[in-house]
């Protein structure tokens, strides 16, 4: 991994100058025309301290337009990170489309520490591995181009480096005993990237390992690469997704998740008041519990038009503090949310510990309506899939109780509602051309979601589907169920014979900010 | 001012179930016009603990669609907030067009406990409250509706509230030791509060005081009030904003700040190339400095086209880490800033202490641009030197140092330098049919600088108006005044003589969260 990068190369002065200044003009012009594809561009600054970091993001902006670009360091995380999943704080900080986001440490930062540190088992760097590769498979497959330099220094050249910045007067103050204490570890960081880059390296997002000893060295191999990463991404164009698997699913006997539900289900008025306060009164005791402290729930409610969605949603709310929990209508992406990738916006919405987040409708539009509709590629709709489970992984891990609801009614009674809504002034704007013309895509609807069910439904976040003819009963079955998941998960938690799961502890822990 | 509230006020059940089914409907309706109209509503449920806050949002919960409120609660600031302006908070909150925003603790909630604590003096709460009434202004100006209920219990029905709890098993835990403490702080917080209602009741944003003792007269009160309130909004229709003032300063001599400028100044090469290194290692140290880390910087560019903007910021840019500052171009609004207050858009860029944000191009676009190509309507214009004064004494206020430059250059030489990018490839991006377009109006872009510079150049905030024909001489004047300015405010720091300004200190105290 780092043979190359120890051969000590070396560019004379002579050498550097002349490539200088038409390298610098066409960075500038590939930077335009990435603004202009609306490509994002993604670089990771990352290595050995002293390895150059510093120099070399100055350095980029030198030559490229400071004003498309971002710079993103990432020291300790602040409270508002530290309650969330770890990978929010990446999330937030990408850059929109058609911008160079430079990460200065980065999803890598706290892997390496941690290992190198002696606090994460080498199975558990691994898992945070797979991690990083589906995130960054996911951001190319949302046409990101992603660059990842590491800067390397053998021992000499770090002693070295270390010795010359002593001598100099003007450079001392640089070098503490830290500085020196950390050579010790020098062999452990080497080989914890060089396992880690193995790891992620991969073909759409591949490491560029770098000499930092030499400064016109590393400038200009930089320089290039990043050049030609640029010039080549242009090339490809717009669609970078790789081809979907060509074939779908045979349906032999008609019998779906869906058709075997028993839409008959009803519960009694008096017996509906009094099961609706009951769970109200305990999903109350459960949110309020020191055991949700630490805790987080995202609800994600589907289901087709007029199925009581809001309904629900309010029976929900009802139970709560109003302070407690925020529920997030899903309408059609705005501009910054279209910059992004596809699930940027519902993780901006993920909920700090010991509040609720509730989606009516959610990330599943993108295999739902967008299949149907054809809104999105069919490979888009298919990777969905995959992102979703891994998005859905990540709240779970941090400790984010996710429950997703299918509410389920027959074309009848959708009718029956749909007309009702027509005669009634303050739900008539509920109800639109649109309604009417997906009812005609039922059956597609009703496939696309067994499918959805499939596909989706998870040991951390599987779905409930709800009969939902009966609104007291859909209404009961909801509230029921959040209480019976939320109480599982906190036996879960406090059951000793469960191993814990890397990263479960819902603890972001201190980055150290150094080697990354 | 309570008077009203303490007239012992009782609605029976009889009188309170026969107004209900209609008034939910009529609110329903109220909001869907509402939100058609994309007129943003801010709700303040303020007012003393225990006096019926908590219900009154789970009533608006019942009556109005949940999925368009987001409801808002302040306790103490996280990290990110307290290392910004204090009104940070609140900004990043508003609700977008077509929403409602429930604040359950607001800008007053800091005020109202500083002063029951004993933080504050009079004239300290004074100067809150006008700073406080001119944000209000600013939003009512911008078009929103903002109504303030202020929830009131005398002591004794507090006293009798507290023994209630207590009686009843099931509720005693609510009430401890430090309630019945709270009692003794009463008189003070209704002084506070007496005085502080009467300092804020503005005409555009008046407080309803709701006597709170009673449920059911309370929770008909509101509702009540809300209704009107969003009816007669409606009624007004888009434009809210008052006229402006029919009048415009006579020019008798043709002279003003930038025709007497000396554009020919010039800096040789050498001098330069010595100065600019001088200086930008002067910021370098600046910024590194300890007495930089509770402060932070705001850097304003403007200037005519092809002034020089992007090469000072760069030379700006050059002295410091990428990590420590960011460049933001402002380019067209985005469709989430656009469902906000105009200088919605840069609050949100505010950099966090140690930090510093350069805008290339800034809010001043409203007094600019804007106005003279009848963007936004004449008094938006007017009114926008007072909101901008009172956003960058905000900033100031809080330790920000705020730096404006003008960087002016002659139309000989903006066509020389149109013409010039006209021939490099890669900056041909830079010069559009609009620059070409914009020439035209010089004269009415010269008058509208110098009345900005007139009516925004503050104490807090003074304007450097920079000769720019000489791109050298421009950029080491931007660097020195930056490093002169932030030199000044170190030692204005640190000069004992000085009276501390309220909230000068840059922290933000801690809320308490309780009697708001």
């Amino acid at each position: 991994m780092f043979e190359s990068a120890e051969l000590g190369h070396k560019i004379g002065k002579a050498e550097y100058q002349p490539p200088f200044p038409p390298l610098r003009m066409a960075l500038q012009e590939a930077q335009v025309a990435i603004y202009e594809a609306k490509i994002p561009v993604i670089l990771l600054i990352s290595g050995q301290d002293g390895a150059g970091k510093g120099e070399i993001i100055h350095s980029l902006y030198e030559w490229l337009d400071p004003r498309f670009i971002n710079t993103l360091a990432f020291s300790d995380p602040s409270d508002e990170e530290r309650e969330r999943p770890a990978m929010w704080r990446y999330w937030r900080s990408l850059p929109p489309k058609g911008r160079i986001g430079i990460f200065a440490g980065s999803w890598y930062s706290r892997v390496i520490s941690e290992q190198v540190n002696g606090d994460l088992a080498l199975q558990a760097m691994d898992a945070q591995a797979d991690q990083i590769n589906r995130f960054e498979a996911m951001l190319t497959n949302e046409g990101a181009l992603v660059l990842k330099f590491w800067l390397h220094l053998t021992e000499d050249a770090q002693r070295a480096r270390l010795k010359k910045l002593e001598e100099d007067p003007k450079t001392a103050w640089r070098v503490t005993r830290w500085h020196w204490n950390r050579l010790k570890t020098l062999d452990k960081l080497h080989d914890t990237a060089r396992h880690l880059l193995r790891m992620t390296n991969t073909a759409r997002a591949p490491w560029v390992v770098v000499d930092g000893a030499d400064d016109r060295y590393r400038t200009l191999t930089i320089g290039q690469t990043l050049l030609s990463a640029l010039q080549q991404r242009l090339a490809q164009g717009a669609n970078t997704s790789p081809p979907a698997a060509p074939f779908a699913r045979a349906d032999v006997d008609g019998r779906n998740v869906l058709s075997e539900m028993d839409l008959t289900l009803k519960l009694p008025e008096k017996q509906y008041k009094s099961e609706l306060a009951q769970w109200q009164g305990r999903l109350n005791e459960l949110i309020n519990s020191p055991k949700f402290k630490g805790r987080s729930v995202v609800c994600a409610f589907e289901g087709a038009d007029a199925a009581g969605k809001g309904g629900a949603i309010r029976r929900v709310g009802a139970a709560m503090d109003a302070r407690q929990y925020q529920v997030f209508p899903v309408a059609a992406p705005t501009e910054e949310e279209r910059a992004q990738p596809y699930l940027w916006r519902f993780w901006r919405h993920i909920p700090r510990r010991g509040r609720v987040s509730i989606f009516d409708r959610t990330w599943y539009g993108r295999v739902l309506v967008e299949r149907v509709e054809g809104f999105c590629k069919p490979e888009e709709g298919l990777r969905a899939y995959t992102e979703i489970n891994d998005f859905e992984h990540e709240l779970s891990d941090a400790g984010c109780i996710v429950v997703k609801f299918w509410l389920q009614i027959s074309q009848e009674e959708q009718l029956r509602r749909f007309k009702e809504r027509e005669k009634i002034a303050f739900k008539r704007f509920k109800i639109t051309e649109e309604d009417w013309r997906n009812r005609k895509k039922w059956a597609a609807y009703q496939q696309a979601v067994c499918e959805m069910v499939e596909r989706t439904s998870t040991g951390d976040a599987p779905w409930t589907l709800v009969e939902a003819n009966d609104k007291s009963y859909a209404r009961v079955k909801v509230i029921r169920t959040l209480c019976e998941r939320i109480e599982a998960e906190f036996a879960a938690a406090e059951a000793p014979q469960k191993p814990a799961k890397p990263g479960k502890s819902g603890k972001t822990p201190k980055n150290g900010g150094k080697s990354d």
